[in-house]
């Protein structure tokens, strides 16, 4: 730290994000990344956006806005595309949070929700999931707060149903519920439909996970026109060209392709049951794994134990130190033959052991 | 505005971006893009990025942190690569201004920097330029707080000799000076050379001009490593993957092509002085133009008249409406062909008016 840095910051510890070490190839199981290739058609349109790259982007991203728009059934002003998830996260943090309305959010879901949180400041509750790491909306109706609830969660990969958004949503109108569905497409029912009825929701997308785009850094919110022109004020002053031409272009082809990301997502589900039969067989117990991952532990060994004795054999997972969860690991569905290997590796493992 | 916003940023004015009217196909001299395609290597390391999309960008961004950090003669940990310089911008304001170091720079310069201040509460004050809009840095000296200053500035033009910056350097050390290079490779010398004795500089870069790569949306600041430390927990706090895959992977494709970037430049530094011939011509007048751009009035047309009657010709420039630069338009300087267009276009307006 400088000797300039500014007292409001130093105190803030930044999110962590999964290793990438280079010591050698790893099946990389740790970050959710999917295992296919991005559509023909996003990779294709960004080379072409590469070659007008001397010109700034359209700010206002008319052409994928009205796309998402149309993809979702709603109207283009209630789509602002951002530069990953993560963007459309921090600008509704800066928006609905301050002092009178603290963040609200599981103690055990993606990590950069109190990040977030810190960095702008804002007070924050983490509030309790079951001991079987479902999370009951009753926890959150009757207490003043914007709330931010991953559906389906990470790590735990536990979906709500829609009527439990909703019973949320219907019960404090005068908050925003903020529904991140960065794994949505991989079995879980949407909120967006929920968007007719209420004004209180802002949903935030990804194109990282099931459109196989995570180095395209792109994301979106949808929400009324009322939230929409909030976060666009936050966009403007932050920065208007948010999106590079080429992600811009990119995801604008892969919505062009929708069968492919239909198949890609139906793909990750088989495998995951696949893995799931696979792993229960070795006497590992599990979530419902409604996302591109499982979260699972063994009775016999710990979690870091795990994590280290893959990662020795080449096998890259997700492990979080931290009460309760250690004794789990985070696994992201790769391709059959990497699921193949897991559970061969693993066998292994819990032999030796 | 919806009934969440938050009062905290409810008075923000965010930054206008220079129009993109697509009603007709516009000589496009307003937002400072370059006349060149990007370098062929830029647009094929972004065509090859784009086929791994699928994975996540390397948060260190290692490859083009120590790329970048050879090309200045400064180590990897001098460098952060951000979402374009706008982003790199916003974190120097976040990370070293504060009410007790509130933010000092020139009336007329680059519009973002009263946004930046505003978005993150930060006091600042606005220098005034001297009437033929040269700065002072005696203006800065002796005042408390961090310093951010356009070198060359826009939409001036004007750059500042290095011994300036170095003597406003030197006269406090307990506080930062930014220097925003956006333009300095179109003939001004860089402050990078001063980092070797001075801790509290802090250079900015973009790939938007000089690189031909406005789209990509990458920037990069260069400083001590303190200092670079500070700024990387910002951005680690608010999006670790700030830079997509490919166009880090265009900047490295830009950087291992040198020469054609000093080709681009050497042709626009001469296309401006062959404008700034013709417009004098015409009885311009104009600041010595330093930048990628021009800033020009006429005596006997006012700057907003200009403007329309260009724009109504199908060619498009900036004009800022306010005070004392309401007379005045900025001009990119675009291809010989381009600049040719222009000047005929202006001996016909001012020939009928």
């Amino acid at each position: 730290m400088s000797k300039f840095f500014t007292s409001r910051y130093q105190a803030l510890t930044p999110y962590t994000p999964g290793e990438q070490p280079r010591d050698m190839q790893y099946i990389k199981l740790n970050t959710n990344e999917s295992p296919f290739a991005p559509s023909k058609k996003a990779i294709e349109a960004a080379a072409r956006a590469a070659e007008r790259l001397q010109l700034y982007p359209d700010p206002t991203y008319k052409a994928l806005h009205e796309t998402l728009a149309a993809y979702h059934g709603v109207t283009s002003d209630m789509v602002l595309a951002t530069n990953g998830s993560d963007e459309i996260l921090n600008f509704a943090f800066m928006a609905f949070c301050d002092a009178e309305s603290p963040a609200l959010f599981a103690d055990i879901t993606y990590g950069f929700y109190s990040v977030f949180a810190s960095l702008n400041h804002v007070p924050y509750t983490e509030i309790p999931l079951k001991s079987d790491f479902s999370l009951s909306v009753d926890d959150y109706i009757g207490r003043k707060g914007t709330v931010f609830i991953a559906n389906p969660n990470a790590p735990t990969g536990l979906a709500l149903p829609l009527s439990e958004i909703e019973r949320l949503l219907a019960a404090d109108r005068e908050r925003v519920v903020v529904i991140d569905e960065a794994y949505v497409d991989f079995g879980t029912e949407s909120a967006v439909s929920l968007l007719e009825r209420y004004d209180n929701l802002l949903v935030t997308r990804t194109f990282s996970k099931s459109r196989s785009m995570a180095g395209a850094r792109l994301g979106y919110g949808i929400g009324s026109p009322a939230l929409i022109a909030d976060l666009n004020t936050i966009k403007y002053s932050t920065n208007p060209y948010n999106v590079n031409s080429m992600s811009a272009a990119a995801g604008l082809g892969v919505m062009a392709d929708e069968a492919y990301t239909v198949f890609c997502c139906k793909e990750i589900m088989e495998t995951r049951v696949y893995a799931m039969t696979g792993l229960k067989k070795l006497g590992f117990e599990m979530t419902d794994a409604k996302g591109n991952f499982l979260f699972v532990r063994h009775p016999k060994m710990g979690g870091e134990a795990i994590y280290l004795a893959l990662k020795q054999r080449g096998i890259l997972v997700r492990h979080f130190d931290r009460a309760p969860i250690a004794d789990y690991n985070r696994i992201t569905v790769g391709t059959r033959a990497d699921m193949q290997t897991l559970i061969d590796t693993l066998a292994d493992i819990l032999k030796e052991s």
